[in-house]
């Protein structure tokens, strides 16, 4: 990668000197919306479903919302991933070029993920001629292992803990035939202002699609290591439009919101959220965003059972299929009730709140969708 | 319904026509592609994978396809059926305005179906302030009656067999109270010329969409009562593009195809396939379009593990929920060597032949999701 000390700026204007970069490399993917969802989120919740829960006996909030989906489902690898890929990438190979400073040795790129991280790595690498070198937990699927093939990478197996993996990549890195790069998947900025190409996106298609006169109050995204959070809130820089993260609460998985509430960066995670993109937790350089209030306004958490509940109503309702992360920030929308007060304080009178939620991807297990839904 | 006596004759301005007066009742939708699965659509078949096939040790087929996917899946209700639906109720307040004979008795709307039709019925009537009466089995999944309710409509329950659904509706339309007006599913010039609607769409995206210079060849529907498939036909006339039909081969599906060969309409089928919207013998009034070679080039047929194949492929690699009728064209397009053959044939030396194949809807069951694809 890049090194760090000469990265562009945490700016929007990098953020879109990054769309410029990758554009040709990725999809503008569509942003669609289903006025039978934005119907049940403007809907207020029953008082027996808010029973059990911290908001038992409150009046149920009353929230008037438009929901836009940003699709990267639609993205290539089905994921919002290679935006971040491409854009390290490429600035990988200008800062080669403009050094004139090509060394001797082979390039190698090199990374690791068991998911849509490795497949972006591949997917960049491949098509921009770079031979890849992608580090796999051996109990991953095949078709993981074979898409992350299908694209030219190299992959070298692993153990399935973390330390095992980064074990091996440790032993690539430390190859000296070869100028071995590695690729985080989200604590660079080359990477944070790849992902963030897709709030300008989104900023834009709001633009073209909500009537005259309206404008997009603001987007919510998942968040896992907080790259793309932290990339879409730099994206929203001096517009007005606020962000918002959502992650699951299962077992502690909310590390980004209850590091928030205690003032410091929460670094190890240990949950089997079915949101399993949102395992993870926030790496420095995306907290470093994330933690400022002037950057992001709030994160939200919701539980597996209303990750369930809004996974199945994108699929019912809007026939497109996304991964259980991916439902995170419509089930905050629909069910947490610290989130639907703060709107409808906010909204206007007589008005409707515009907010975007990002579908971070559609890697959804076909064949485990029935136990992942709650209809 | 209109009178069948002063219907618009089937012809591609009847169906113009149509199109005019339903603008604004139902989305214009997507057509998407995916460059993935016209890869897979222009490599030859293994020979291996002919075996125990009619075509075994013949030399595979080499078309080079590129597949336009007109998304009905996205349509209002999930699938293409409020197009004749509200064709069909319109012509018949057009008449009733222009005859100046409204009658005395309050007008009901009355249909039957287990599926697609019945919640288009009911969207079509609520919308034009009609009252629907819909006569569904009571083994009708809960959530299809809530759907059709929710419409407006009210649910009449019958036995499960066609015979037990048809006394009740006689019994409604015998009630001399009302003036009663039944939509048939297919069976109706109205409903085949609004069906035929999204074929014009198709033909007009395509034009959008390819590279200057090149043309929509063809486009493959399913058929099952065959008014969308004899719709689009007529859609195509004096277009010079080409219109196929497909069908499910399990317990005798292929109806159609079968009395293509026998030069008669068979009447009757009864058959579990997957592809359950295809269950149903095609209607007189399609078959009258459909067998004129004129209007339909050919219709092709594959089995139930072919198409699960196929739904797995749209599902895995293009994001969107089809339901399993609606992975019957792109099977044949993967798997039938006649079809490949033909195609082959046709296209020109070094060209790529670009087929739109219709995806009808997107109502799939999707607690069965596992049992329905194969991956």
């Amino acid at each position: 990668m890049a090194d760090i000390n000469t990265c562009p700026p945490l700016t929007r204007a990098s953020v879109q000197d990054a769309a410029h970069r990758i554009s040709g490399h990725v999809h503008r993917t569509p942003v669609l919306s289903s006025k039978y969802i934005d119907s049940v989120a403007s809907t207020p919740q029953s008082p027996e479903s808010l029973k059990g829960t911290e908001w038992e006996g409150q009046e149920p909030a009353k929230p008037r919302l438009c929901l836009l989906f940003k699709c990267e489902n639609f993205q290539r690898i089905g994921a919002f991933k290679p935006r971040g890929a491409f854009n390290a990438l490429l600035r990988f190979t200008e800062e080669q070029a403009r050094k004139n400073t090509a060394s001797e040795l082979p390039v190698r790129i090199i990374s690791h993920s068991s998911g849509n991280h490795a497949q972006a790595v591949a997917l960049a690498a491949g098509e921009l001629g770079l031979p890849a070198h992608i580090v796999m937990p051996s109990i991953s699927t095949p078709a993981k292992i074979a898409a992350t093939r299908s694209y030219g990478a190299e992959v070298h197996f692993s153990g399935p803990t973390p330390q095992e993996r980064l074990k091996v990549v440790d032993a690539l890195m430390s190859d000296t035939n070869f100028h071995n790069v590695f690729v985080p998947p989200y604590d660079h900025p080359d990477t944070i202002l790849g992902q963030g190409t897709l709030g300008l996106e989104l900023q834009n298609q709001a633009a073209e699609i909500l009537p005259e006169g309206e404008a997009l109050h603001a987007i919510m995204t998942p968040c896992g290591g907080g790259g793309m959070l932290s990339g879409v809130a730099l994206s929203c820089q001096g517009t007005g439009v606020k962000v918002f993260g959502s992650e699951p609460s299962q077992d502690g998985a909310d590390d980004c919101r209850r590091g928030l509430l205690e003032g410091k960066r929460i670094e190890k995670v240990s949950s089997l959220t079915i949101a399993d993109g949102l395992r993870t937790p926030v790496g420095a350089i995306p907290w470093s965003v994330i933690s400022d209030p002037k950057h992001v306004a709030g994160v939200f958490a919701v539980t597996d059972d209303q990750i369930r509940r809004a996974l199945g109503l994108v699929l019912q309702r809007m026939k497109i299929l996304i991964e259980p992360s991916s439902a995170v920030p419509l089930a905050v929308a629909l069910y947490n009730e610290d989130f639907r007060g703060m709107i409808e304080r906010e909204q206007g009178i007589d008005t409707t709140f515009n907010l975007g939620l990002v579908v971070s991807g559609g890697n959804i297990d076909l064949k485990r969708i029935p136990e992942l839904i709650e209809l």
